[in-house]
């Protein structure tokens, strides 16, 4: 099945558990927006544009669930589930965009609430299966940059589980692998929610590419030995500058492979492009629960102490100058990035 | 009691058990050379200080338990203990230096074996007060570059638990804190075997030194934010050019603070300082088990999946240049390094 996918019978929006993976793969069925709003707070759901798309249906079932009875009250219904929403993560992009995109439809003229709340529902299935296209598109541009025998490090969980299906980074190795090209993953397991060592290294295996699990401050002796050819991660939201803030550690891997003169890629679509935002020191940052950092067990010991306290900022930025390339569905995109940014947003 | 301590009555090696550690504080004695290569190998005992000492109680333990009855045959003997400890970890140079050192001691003339054994034990017992003369030394050094407000980054463990007591990079913010000054540590986790969670935060929680731990991966976070002042580590191996081989992560956090203009400390006793190697890209990097980075949960759960595999790199080099000062017995030393270092060996 795909990462998010909507049941008819139920008019429920079902989701694969990514806390639970690899142990247990199991679907949570969500029936209001509030609990969508949950899974996307707890991790349910991660990934910039898995929860771009649930978000997207989190609104198809404000309105399917709502009690109200005229088109006015369900919009007004529908911008307070769409501020509830956009709370739930501050960084990503993807999340505002839809929901904007979303108030868009439901802004437009109906004849009735079920009017209404079929095209929500349309639209999200639209957004669903535009995801998965545009990362198709995207794997296809970024595959050509992959050469035969790569070495590859990769940051964070970019696959299947953080889209709809398919991936943006992980897309474009496994678009690359399945053109017959020997690659070598390096997985970055990317604490503190470890998305690499859990999600990335389950899809890898599933899809029967070589990786290895590195711990993510390896990454630096890895990339000095001369044994990487390309780094590869995500994003959360693109500045227009062409800083990226994607995942905590990114910025670190970022420059160890500048340091070491080793490419590095983002991989995103355009919905991940805050064009208005002019560079990434305005990008809002999350931190999160300390036990995030804290409850750790190594060889099944607990490892911090009970009275520790933690840090946990979720992601952070990585400055234009330290990408190589930009890969999206609109094309490889090399610097100076602004200009081509603007232009394939067709403006500001 | 020190991390290492001789019992005079059953004439055994009593070290703590830092693989237990914060959870349980338990101590464990060591009969013969054989348990201490075993327990330097397996980490009950860790940092280079402390497994320089310890190696050298483990040559007393190999000539008090050996049966040879001539000088000669006892030589023998030591010899060979001496290859064993010292193949038991590759990286730290603080192993071969002790063990040349008794071996030296082992060479000189004596009346018979107990002469010799009893000369082995003074001078591990030397070695050991040694130890914690150099670090205090150390300390009062580094701790005047600390000032008070200081946000400080710390790597690894280098407290009392990586030397025979006070620590090298961690014993200079405990003297700074101890002259009232102000300060917060951030503690690098440490990926894999989480010394700086389990074993930094526990010495930092008895201090009373406040502290965060963080995730490896954030602290390019932190470093660009502004907050941080420095950034300190300590030495496994340092070349005469003044790379330093010291804890997995610490090239990647001085890479980042190199970036952000915040200074790097690496801590360390001459002990450390291998004048005949020529550059950091000839120490030995010790590889360790998978399971170092594969057997974690988070949360309670598993986190990789069943077949996957790792690679676990347990050091890495900083290159000279991103080091802003090197904080030894004999001052703190500033770059050009390989003249200073030279000078203070007393040659080559």
């Amino acid at each position: 099945m795909r990462t998010l996918e909507w049941d008819e019978t139920t008019q429920q929006l079902k989701m694969v558990d990514q806390r639970v993976l690899p142990s247990i793969f199991s679907v949570i069925h969500l029936e209001s927006y509030q609990e969508v709003s949950d899974a996307i707070r707890n991790m349910t759901v991660r990934g910039a544009p898995a929860i771009g798309v649930a978000a997207a249906y989190g609104m198809a079932l404000a309105a399917l669930r709502s009690q109200s009875t005229t088109l006015d009250l369900i919009r007004s219904d529908l911008k307070k589930a769409a501020q509830i929403l956009e709370a739930s993560r501050p960084t990503a992009v993807n999340l505002p965009w839809a929901l904007k995109r979303m108030l868009k439809v439901a802004g437009q003229h109906y004849d009735d609430v079920k009017d209404l709340c079929s095209a929500l529902l349309s639209e999200a299935h639209v957004m669903a299966d535009e995801d998965v296209k545009v990362n198709k598109s995207i794997s296809a541009y970024g595959a050509e940059l992959i050469e035969d025998g790569d070495t590859i490090i990769h940051h964070c969980n970019t696959g299947a589980l953080a889209t709809v299906d398919w991936g943006t980074a992980l897309g474009v190795i496994r678009m690359a692998f399945e053109q017959g090209k020997k690659l070598h993953i390096l997985v970055d397991e990317t604490r503190p929610r470890l998305q690499g060592a859990r999600l990335t290294a389950w899809e890898l295996s599933r899809y029967k590419i070589p990786y290895d699990i590195i711990s993510d401050n390896s990454a630096g002796y890895f990339l000095h030995s001369g044994m990487v050819d390309k780094v590869i991660f995500g994003a959360d939201r693109v500045a227009r500058n062409g800083d990226v803030a994607n995942k905590i550690g990114s910025y670190m891997l970022a420059l160890a492979a500048h340091a070491n003169n080793v490419p590095v890629y983002s991989v995103f679509p355009f919905s991940t492009v805050d064009i208005e935002l002019e560079s990434g020191d305005l990008i809002p940052i999350e931190e999160r629960p300390q036990d995030e950092v804290l409850n750790l067990k190594l060889h099944d010991r607990l490892v911090a102490p009970k009275d520790a306290s933690a840090r946990n900022p979720a992601f952070d930025v990585t400055p234009h100058e330290l990408i190589t390339a930009f890969i999206t569905e609109k094309g490889v995109i090399y610097p100076p990035f602004e200009e081509t940014l603007i232009d394939k947003m067709g403006g500001i």
